[in-house]
């Protein structure tokens, strides 16, 4: 059986990135399908002819090889969550609509118009374009470069084009999910002093939650607010039984000076006396800026940088001793949702921005 | 179409009743599928010939018209919970397994031996052997004698042949069941401090579970413990959202002494600021042991009463103004167990006990 070879959708990389996010948009790329948008942009970059292009599964990679005193890394992922009636984009005076805008095919189209446009840059500049960010870790294109191709992610500055609506978002929270579990004994509610309510138990898991102290930590000028939280609850049998087992799913949204054994520490310290099992934890990054390479962008960027609220894969960069900012176009809070739109000023705006940076 | 007649199962009522409960557990009788039971109970009592019988839907109902100067109604559910690999029964010794051994057709054996073998009784009596008492109020045969047949109910003393171990169980506690609902705002839990944590909200609802004073009221002489408890409890949207709804379902177990109202009264009280939605409600049954009927009865079994932990039918005679006790084989901590068994030896002497008094 043979079939005809798939077509690749043209990019125009010197256009309007505005324009060129629309084009991004209107390929569809819910995790696990990128491969037509991958090689859109594969062809688009090979096109150049001035870069280094490296194909990786569903990731495009591309980069100069000039000499430069430094190297800046520039990563998007390409991307969505599930289509929610919201492909293709629409179009309203300033405003583009559609799965994607803000998280973050608007960065991307920064991003490769801006591999397009600076033939002459003063740092030497690495492009990453990355599948299943929005899925597991273990599919994360990210993962795939890091574990075959570590050489690629070497640098000495990483700008994510995750949304941060035209702010500098330096480093990144650290988060951590535990379940604690509250353990009673059952018996028949008309004769409930036999048993040993793990309901009412759970009292005292939530009343730890409601009095811990939260810390606010200024890193570098930015100051990230930590958070512990329930998430769920659940217990109970039936209507006539008192619980033997009650289970309070937590959050912590941790500042980056604390790595992951501390939060983890941390947790199973506060819900002493409980069974506490650890779902997931991700340390955070710091932000890095007391790096040249770092404080000189967010000179460029307007002097300013504030906390990242949220796990990004800067931590990833962070991990790698790669200072790592986030910088893109978008409210980050529309991420993930049905209305997510972007500016398409905004879009042109940032990208200049980082030309004058990069330039 | 024709079908042949159903085969009615013969009962012997003037066997050992232990024997006869042995036939009536393998009669299968879950709740909605009672008409060959029924078939069988109504054949062998108007078999008698001495009572005037009634079939009402899947409820068989009997009765003397002795002229005597009080009248004694004697009540079974023949339904059960739903056959859990129990039937047939097992006879091991002195003990018999299987569905319904205890709740209740070895208290229905002990009425329908008496009702063939008590044949110049001091005292009127009213049998009622009725169906659906495992599932909805609505359904229960009771609720509909009470409706079309409400004459068939009058009586000085109600005797319920529910499992009580050879003690005599006056009256029965009321239930309410109510859902307390927290409300609280949602935000991302990167950003928790923008949300209001419905979950750690209720915290407070826990607390106020915990610390409420349950009470013990003595009642005739019967002790009545209250106990008032979350059931279950419910909350969460997504592992990084703050939840903004939590639900916390209590049961709340009441002495006699209070009526409905007065139990949903506490638990709007007690809940104050959250959201009460009582699900259901029934009062319970003072033990009205001071009747004259029911102290007589009280000595002829020993002379002790204890208050019955969990609600009963017995509610409703004393509703209507009839003192009403339980008085069955089996322990009633085995009732709805996969487990379920009673003493054949037990049957017995429970049956003479009642004999005695009814003589």
């Amino acid at each position: 059986m043979s079939s005809p070879a798939p077509v690749v959708v043209p990019l125009d990389l010197f256009a309007d990135p505005a324009d060129l996010t629309r084009t991004l948009v209107d390929i569809p790329s819910v995790s696990g399908a990128e491969g037509p948008i991958a090689d859109a942009i594969e062809t688009a970059l090979r096109a150049l002819g001035r870069l280094e292009v490296l194909r990786l599964g569903n990731s495009v990679l591309a980069r100069t090889a000039l000499e430069r005193p430094t190297r800046v890394l520039l990563a998007g992922h390409i991307d969505t969550v599930p289509i929610a009636d919201n492909v293709p984009s629409v179009t309203e005076g300033d405003i583009l609509r559609g799965c994607g805008t803000t998280d973050m095919k608007s960065g991307d189209a920064m991003l490769l118009h801006l591999a397009a446009t600076l033939e002459n840059p003063s740092r030497d500049l690495t492009f990453v374009f990355y599948d299943c960010e929005e899925i597991e870790h273990e599919r994360n294109g990210l993962t795939r470069i890091e574990r075959e191709r570590p050489e690629w992610l070497a640098a000495d500055l990483a700008i994510l084009g995750e949304p941060t609506n035209a702010q500098v978002e330096a480093g990144c929270q650290g988060t951590a999910a535990a379940a604690v579990t509250v353990r009673g004994r059952r018996s028949h509610a008309a004769r409930s002093w036999l048993g040993d309510n793990a309901i009412h138990g759970a009292a005292e898991v939530l009343n730890r939650l409601r009095a811990f102290p939260a810390r606010s930590v200024d890193i570098d000028g930015c100051l990230y607010r930590e958070g512990l939280n329930a998430v769920s609850i659940s217990g109970g049998v039936a209507s006539n039984v008192i619980p033997d087992e009650c289970t309070v799913k937590v959050n912590f949204r941790f500042a980056p000076d604390r790595d992951a054994d501390d939060a983890v520490g941390l947790l199973k310290e506060l819900f002493d006396g409980f069974q506490v099992d650890v779902l997931d934890v991700a340390a955070g990054a710091l932000p890095g800026l007391s790096a040249p390479a770092a404080a000189e962008f967010v000179a460029a960027a307007g002097g300013v940088a504030v906390a990242k609220y949220g796990w990004t894969d800067v931590a990833r960069f962070a991990a790698l001793g790669i200072p790592a900012v986030n910088y893109g176009p978008g409210d980050p809070s529309l991420a993930h949702t049905r209305e997510e739109w972007v500016s398409m000023q905004q879009i042109r705006e940032m990208t200049e921005v980082l030309r004058t940076f990069l330039a």
